[in-house]
């Protein structure tokens, strides 16, 4: 494996790689998540880019950025093991030089849920994938499902600025007891990643209702949030039903994405179902 | 030469071109400013592509949109007749299709004199620029200096956005009497016509008394407005020695660009000169 910090090393290495190229760009801290979207890359691409870096621009003002895990040597060593080509591990300031002036503004499939609660999210999450896929230029990129939000809007980024890569969404990675994988897990203490898994538990149970024959938005969105609140340590920041491409509220046809925001504690964690 | 109107045919048929591929964006009404960036990717190129897009992103609610000059049948024309490769003419429709909702917002370079005077033009101009540069995915692209602030801003998203195209600036066209070749010049009445080579008369100045040693930008500023000003027809609405990458007012050292925006009659005349 090969690792490389500045955009011009990473130019130069994947000028020889053989295509397809996949990439799968990360913050780090990778866990059993970021080895799914690996190993879909390593199946499907004959050479396979991974980027590590923490953008600072997707973090608000009073958000987690500080503290947000890092684990480089066993980030590393994870991608060694699992077959990784090239490693992009860019600084700062390699990513933002000083003078940037050009950045990403999306709105559509940006503005609610997420986009509502951490305003200037997304646009700092396009941009810096607009800048990844421009850097590598991959074939294909590859996201994960559990942020089903940020998959829409960079499918929406790609069309729009007519970015030529593909972008793969694949399923949430989830542990034994439903929770879904991220990083943001490690801030759980031992009470509150006992109580986590209600968040999956309430969205399957709605799953399970839409599955039987309810159609309502409303009904479904009402029975998620019914058990995330019946928690103790548990409270539903939204719930909603919607467009898994424009994340419009669902109209009742086609498919649809049960989305929810919870805070554990001071844990805000974000899981989704699709409902088909 | 080929003519293309969507995006898939464009790829497909650039998809076949032999390398470098020279693109020359432009907004039709084709003249000899347009004439010169061809020929030069004519000349350094292997393939020429020239888009023809009236770009509405680029213009105020309240500017010449609908009356901005059209002349279709000469553009393609004249595109035979200079050798180019392929001409893009896609629809604001297959530009901005429903649901669009990314674009790229731009600070920097963009903020003052026609940042100032057209809030959210260079947004505009740098978004469909990304999007050319993205579906032609040329080597190098061909911009007029005479839009001076247009080229700094192009070069600061093709950095920032890590576009993998090279930008290149070719030397203002002009009539026989000095005046700036522009699609904008075919609005001026006959008696605006004679008066209107006054503002390159007047960088022109500002740019003798440079090189006889004047290096103070207020100077040399208060020097070209002077002149614009004592023409009965013509009014300075700004001129400024800026840094010709930044925007920056110039400190007095290094390279300069001397850029004036003046009105004739109705008209609206954009013309800068390099000093140096």
């Amino acid at each position: 494996m090969r690792r490389l910090s500045t955009v011009a090393e990473l130019r130069a290495a994947l000028r020889e790689a053989p295509r397809p190229l996949g990439l799968v760009p990360t913050m780090g801290a990778l866990h059993a998540g970021h080895v799914s979207l690996i190993r879909a890359a390593r199946s499907e691409c004959a050479a396979v880019a991974v980027s590590i870096f923490v953008n600072p621009r997707q973090f608000g003002p009073d958000e987690d950025l500080e503290r947000y895990p890092r684990s480089p040597d066993a980030d590393l060593a994870l991608l060694e093991r699992e077959g990784a080509d090239y490693a992009f591990t860019p600084s700062p300031e390699e990513m933002y030089p000083p003078g940037f002036a050009a950045s990403v503004h999306i709105e559509g499939p940006a503005l609610p849920l997420e986009g509502a609660a951490r305003p200037s999210h997304f646009d700092g999450v396009a941009t810096v994938v607009a800048k990844l896929l421009l850097q590598a230029q991959p074939d294909r990129a590859y996201f994960g499902q559990k942020d089903g939000q940020q998959v829409a809007v960079i499918r929406r980024l790609v069309r729009d600025l007519d970015i030529p890569s593909e972008i793969a969404a694949l399923p949430t990675a989830r542990e034994a007891d439903g929770l879904a994988v991220s990083s943001r897990n490690a801030y759980l203490t031992a009470e509150e990643r006992s109580a986590a898994p209600v968040v999956h538990r309430a969205l399957a149970a709605a799953r399970d209702k839409f599955r039987a024959g309810q159609q309502n938005a409303a009904e479904l969105e009402a029975a998620c949030r019914g058990i995330i609140e019946a928690s103790p340590l548990a409270s539903a920041e939204y719930v909603a039903a919607v467009d898994p491409e424009t994340m419009a509220p669902w109209s009742g046809r086609g498919p649809c994405m049960l989305a929810a925001a919870a805070r554990i504690g001071n844990v805000r964690l974000l899981d989704n179902v699709l409902l088909e």
